[in-house]
């Protein structure tokens, strides 16, 4: 563990309003240790660093000015509430930060008051500030009363359709609501739109110490000592292109670029907001992601998210892994797909490392697209590469292919198009918790006429569906896998095109079918091994396909066993509801079958490790055994509640 | 049926090459006569009328200056497709639109090579357009060749985030696409947005004859003769405020605005722009939804859709009803709802009509929020308005809730926000087809934790549902109801407050259960009757509620009856899947239990009536009739194929 900073102020705030008998000079002292016990408490937990840095004056000017809960502050995505968390009554707690029954690493709603809305995935805060300022001005009750609603957005953040959405709707509407846009030039990668680089000339022409700002009418709004300043700047700027037409366009007001680092410009632009916006105003802060922690500021991608570190050195503690990531096998498994077939093309959306295409960007520039945050568009684009000829592969985590899901179905699977669908962080996922998990994919797409959907059970599994997805041009194509690390299998040379729609029989046994889809084929062997020392002779097949079925396999494991239990890392709907309703059809359960269907829980399950979540998710080895157990009427001393 | 009307010249084209050998003035003509014929037709057919008429300059300028199909043409939502069709092929069945084995009322891949991206959602041209554009740079192959990509956007689906998303990433990959903003200021329903006044004040501020656009550096992109005028232009527009910066500041290249209704504005701008154009170029055109018959152009909604109608007197010929529609019943009661309880507001997704809420806007405009093409924004701002102490009611379709998925579970579920989701236009809708079913709701909210999910089997049980889900703060909430007229039962003065989780038996027998969710309700008792008539008694029970189920009425039909059949109006993994789950867990299977689900099938399928989407579908009493026989393995005379 690394010594602890000494933390004089900080120690004093239990809760914000310890903030407001601060000076301003106080107040600057107080986000030097902020900063500190932020780094500190990271580089106990791991978790998201850069960009908690990056708002750590923001942070404490918002609680200083304004009156949480009272007022709403509404972190987009939320990877950067740590500071915040530390201010608001969960300082004792922030070294629990994304640990089993610890703090999530994301505002909850049920974890404080001051979280009054939840994130982690991004662009809705200006949705849900919005909310609030009606319900405000519509008289609906809060127990934490209604105040002023602040949405802090990234830039990245901003260049998604939703964030768009919600600017034009709150333009039109005219409420007071304040909108923060944390420009730091770096989401999780660096951004790539046109919107970024609007903004990127905004700031590029008009340093902050001119208040270019003010010559766009908003001198009223800002203090006295502030319009001194102002008018020269106006001076100086007549002639000049003036900065936040886009914005003021959609009816905001809009005040900046300032910086975001300097409490002597977010204070007093902050309070006169406050004591004077009528409509809904955009404050525009330039910071710098990973601010004041050189290992951070310095590193490619500004200390996003960290392994458990050494403050001093920066250096990561991470376990030595055996095997090579599910993300990195895909990623490798396309690139030799695309040496040889110039029409694979990868699309992500906003996540390059994430996914793995990083890789792939280098070595095939012109073929990859990073579309910003924008899994609609980034859909509807492949399904037009398709059309036109490509074979685009979209990779995108389970939980954000749900912001895709219209286009999917419409764009993708009515029209039948060859779009190959990489389908990462499927399952649950550990750390990011229930946000992130990746439950519904198998669900949503499994449905779809037409949709053929694949889950790997292993790494090698992963590089034959990649070859398979690519080698498909009859329609639409998924492929899941989770997340970390493989099995540990060998590894083929080349991936092999599977036969569509055909599972593989993994043990043979008599008694009881295990039929997995996905990785928890390894806790099926598992379960398979101990149940075969009580004497119950299991088969264990992998599905491979959640559509179209192996149905003459899975009949057939029907007719031959007295019991037939699926599993799968996915919630009902998916592939065990397929299954049972093929077997329904086939009059299987007519004479009687000893049928269960493993799913994840009714539940979203908090952050844990994966093995725990599935622990919590009853789809471990032994749950499976249990599981067995119970369906035969076998009597079972270990029993589990 | 009405005359129809002389058409020359039109009768001479049979693809848009034999646009290539018209003059000017000939185009001008083939344009009054396309909209004759598109008039003539849509008075036979029914369906969207306004939109065509809005296009067609703008559908000859296109066709006469690109060369379709190797230039892609692509129709944002593509209501406004029919003048299209009918110049490129198939004006011999203009008159078989939206009808069973006829045309569809959007394009569509699998009908034309002119249609080279299928649509009926919004806002997904752009991005499709992007698609074909990357696809050529790349050396994609495409049978029709690839040329230019231009999409044909409205000002109500640019408002959408993701056409924001689309622009945003055209404008950073600046490859040559062609986008033409058709700017009607009325989409379905009057746009509300800021992006709506900000396009208002665009032009408000220039009339087109002083092509405004000109001033912005334009000029060398005109042809000659226009330069003249430009010039002139450019003078008086010396110090005034110039158009198309928000696109501009996207890095599009803006013309504009023009007349779309005039050739001799059309038929220059966009022969410059294919000649010259480079990037991402935006033409924004001005045209009246309705142009050219005044029957359109006089109705609030510009003649949006129509059923068929005389020509002369624009009198629509709808046959009587006998009951109200699903969507007026919610519509009032939730108006009755609302006059007790201050804090039900309604949200709509441009949908004001469709969804009946316009009803609720008359009476409490403060209440309502029509948030524009913007289902994303439109669940997150609901979840906001949840979280601030009011009770949120999200009016949708089914198949556009779709678009605001991972809202539904991030925002909503995740945080058990009581938000209550009207949704309209439940199973298939006849003549919109595949592209408007309601399908896949059940499946994807159903599996959602802490979901309530209802289905109302008549009119009343809607009224029922609506008082129900106005009194549930627990958690989300959410009611399907189908497109068209009620069963014609008696309505009672209030909606009763359902107990959450319970099911009701609507007949009683012995032999069979048909467990019901939806307005398959009646079908399954006609099945029953018939059924009786052979001996077989029938129980027909009404689910109510996909989630909860009703485990306790659900094991007990299992036990006491033969078989148990479940029907709905949706995907597998809905509500039989959830079924079978609770009968599988509750090893109902076991002993044998002769259990069949009625689900959409596998397939999408086109438009025709209800009932004969249903046939298709298998889903009517005769087919429930078949499976209950087939089920128990009675010998069937009348067997189907």
């Amino acid at each position: 563990m690394s010594q602890r900073p000494e933390t004089p102020l900080l120690d004093r705030v239990q809760t914000p309003s310890d903030l407001k008998g601060l000076s301003d000079a106080e107040l600057e002292q107080l986000a030097q240790e902020l900063r500190a016990e932020t780094i500190s408490a990271v580089s106990e937990t791991g978790g998201h660093l850069g960009a908690g840095l990056g708002v750590v004056e923001l942070t404490v000017a918002l609680h200083a000015v304004f009156d949480a809960p009272r007022d709403k502050i509404i972190w987009d995505v939320s990877h950067q509430c740590y500071p915040h968390k530390i201010l608001t009554g969960r300082r004792d707690r922030i070294r629990t930060l994304r640990m089993k029954d610890g703090l999530s690493g994301f505002t909850k709603r049920s974890e404080s008051p001051y979280d009054p809305f939840g994130a982690a995935h991004s662009s809705t805060s200006i949705s849900a500030a919005l909310g609030f300022a009606v319900a405000r001005d519509l008289g609906g009750a809060s127990d934490t009363g209604h105040g002023d609603a602040i949405a802090v957005i990234g830039d990245g953040a901003m260049s998604a359709g939703m964030a768009f959405e919600a600017l034009n709707n709150a333009g039109h509407l005219g409420k007071r609501l304040i909108v923060i846009l944390n420009d730091n030039e770096m989401s999780i990668a660096p951004p790539t739109g046109a919107l970024s680089s609007y903004l990127t000339r905004l700031y590029a022409e008009a340093p902050f110490q001119d208040l270019k700002a003010a010559a766009k009418g908003a001198i009223s709004l800002l203090p006295p000592p502030f319009q001194e300043g102002a008018k020269r700047a106006k001076e100086m700027l007549k002639g000049m292109a003036v900065g936040g037409t886009l914005f003021e366009e959609l009816g905001f007001s809009y005040l900046g670029p300032i910086d975001g680092h300097d409490l002597d410009q977010l204070l007093p632009v902050l309070r006169t907001v406050k004591s004077r916006a009528t409509g809904p105003i955009l404050i525009h802060a330039l910071t710098k992601k990973g601010k004041g922690y050189s290992h951070a500021e310095h590193a490619a991608d500004k200390g996003h998210a960290r392994a458990k570190f050494d403050v001093i050195t920066g250096k990561q503690k991470k376990a030595p892994s055996n095997a090579p990531s599910y993300t990195k096998v895909f990623a490798d498994a396309l690139l030799q797909e695309a040496a040889e077939d110039s029409r694979i093309c990868a699309i992500t959306a906003a996540m390059p490392d994430g996914t793995g295409l990083d890789l792939f960007a280098e070595r095939y520039p012109s073929r990859t697209f990073d579309v910003g945050i924008a899994e609609q568009h980034g859909v509807t684009f492949c399904a037009g590469l398709a059309a036109g000829g490509m074979r685009p592969f979209c990779a995108m985590y389970s939980t954000f292919l749900q912001r895709g899901y219209d286009q999917v179905v419409h764009d993708v699977a009515i029209q039948r198009l060859p779009v190959r669908f990489a389908i990462d962080r499927a399952g649950l996922v550990g750390a990011d918790g229930a946000t992130h998990a990746g439950a519904f994919d198998v669900a949503f797409l499994a449905n779809l006429p037409g949709f053929v959907v694949m889950a790997a059970a292993d790494e090698a599994e992963l590089k034959h569906m990649v070859a398979t997805a690519a080698a498909y041009d009859d329609g639409p194509i998924a492929f899941r896998y989770p997340r970390g690390e493989g099995e540990g299998v060998e590894m083929p040379e080349r991936g092999q095109i599977l036969e569509i729609g055909k599972g593989r029989i993994v043990r043979e046994g008599s008694r009881v079918a295990l039929l997995s889809l996905g990785t928890r084929l390894s806790e099926c062997l598992a379960a398979a091994e101990t149940l075969e020392a009580r004497g119950i002779s299991v088969t264990v097949a992998d599905a491979r396909f959640a559509k179209p079925l192996d149905a003459e396999m899975i009949l057939d494991l029907a007719r031959s066993h007295d019991a037939l239990i699926t599993i799968e890392e996915g919630a009902v709907g998916g592939f065990g509801s397929h299954v049972a309703q093929l077997l329904a059809e086939e009059g299987a359960f007519d004479g009687g079958l000893t049928y269960r269907s493993m799913v994840l829980p009714d539940t979203f399950i908090d952050q844990a490790s994966p093995r725990d979540m599935y622990a919590v998710a009853k789809l471990n080895a032994e749950d499976i055994e249990a599981k067995v157990l119970q369906a035969l009427g076998v009597e079972v001393l270990d029993k589990r509640a």
